[in-house]
């Protein structure tokens, strides 16, 4: 917390100063760089979906605004996930590769990402493996009307939702001191895993709401 | 990392050897006394709910034994997790608390919980304060055959199976050496979670299926 830059193995900026990172290259992007490229290929992704879904006239709003998310949650847990969890030493890439940097970027919010912590990669395996295929099924559920479409969002999400309190309260029990500042923990650690616990608990209440709805429906039908 | 024996403080039984645990008070119990305790209070719990849950002869037997497993996990999680939970150092017990015992017996197996790791405590810590909860919850729901029913024992299984699957990947990714023995290792490590994989996945398949049909029911009716 001293805000020196103690150059250790490889001169790394991360916190612990004394986590040892043989070979690490320094990133070759900024955080408005980082954050610029992720935001456009969002926007064109959750962009594309929108045109796209709105093409059958029966697509209603909500469901489009669903599609939108699981398109963009599905290709970040596949493909900026995915890299973290199959790209061990992604810290020595010299390339300039924009997911190596931008696990380098955020590594400043969480360190555990570039050391490599067992929690923080079960919790990123779990998700790019079951749930990124998962939330692009998601998608073709809603799309198809598919009566599965409600509980494999619910699964997903209650997925979404548990990694996401593992990996706080691994942080906490750890110290809680894994950020190169406030300002990366706030921005990168805070901010950037809001959207997967204000998202998922939407989804989770609307098709626990859903569901029972369609079994009430079915006992009613019954009688 | 030698291989020698250190005594450590309190020479506990527990592998890694290094592991630090002042005040360490042994076990006054051996394996068969906790085994048989904790399957005579399982076999008490289960009779009971099957009993119970027979008396309204609309219940159905797959019904009545989701009921006792319900019963069975929700204690579980509630009384032997939540013990765990809020018991930093029971490994220090030595009033021969029978719970403490177990703590102390199962580590044998994954010292991670006398070592107190954060990954472990994370996962018993949502699964007391969610899981257990939840699992009575569903047991008044298929009693009372409440719509809500299958989505709630849908998440809670999802839950669980993600619960597991963390549990034995930060194991494997922490060089899956937590244990004194080869029998430890098999007979509490492995066998004592087989259930909480089998009966879990069991559930997630057949909750899955009959809300497919709930909602197909719901989109015949509306045609």
């Amino acid at each position: 917390m001293e805000g020196s830059c103690v150059v250790s193995d490889g001169g790394h900026p991360y916190i612990p100063k004394e986590l040892h990172l043989p070979g690490y290259v320094h990133g070759s992007i900024s955080m408005p760089y980082v954050v610029s490229v992720f935001s456009f290929f969002t926007l064109l992704i959750v962009s594309l979906t929108w045109i796209f879904s709105g093409r059958p006239p029966k697509n209603k709003k909500v469901d489009r605004l669903l599609m939108c998310w699981w398109v963009f949650t599905g290709l970040t847990h596949l493909i900026v996930e995915g890299y973290f969890v199959v790209t061990p030493e992604f810290y020595k890439d010299n390339t300039g590769f924009y997911l190596a940097d931008l696990w380098k970027e955020y590594s400043k919010g969480d360190s555990r990402y570039v050391g490599r912590d067992a929690g923080v990669l079960s919790v990123e395996a779990l998700t790019s493996v079951f749930a990124g295929p998962a939330s692009l099924l998601a998608v073709y559920a809603i799309a198809a009307g598919k009566s599965y479409s409600h509980i494999l969002q619910f699964g997903i999400s209650v997925g979404q939702l548990y990694g996401v309190g593992i990996y706080y309260m691994t942080a906490l029990l750890e110290g809680d001191n894994f950020s190169t500042s406030r300002l990366y923990y706030y921005a990168y650690y805070i901010r950037a895993n809001v959207s997967w616990i204000v998202v998922p608990l939407i989804i989770v209440i609307r098709s626990w709401k859903y569901t029972c709805v369609a079994f009430q429906g079915r006992v009613d039908k019954r009688d």
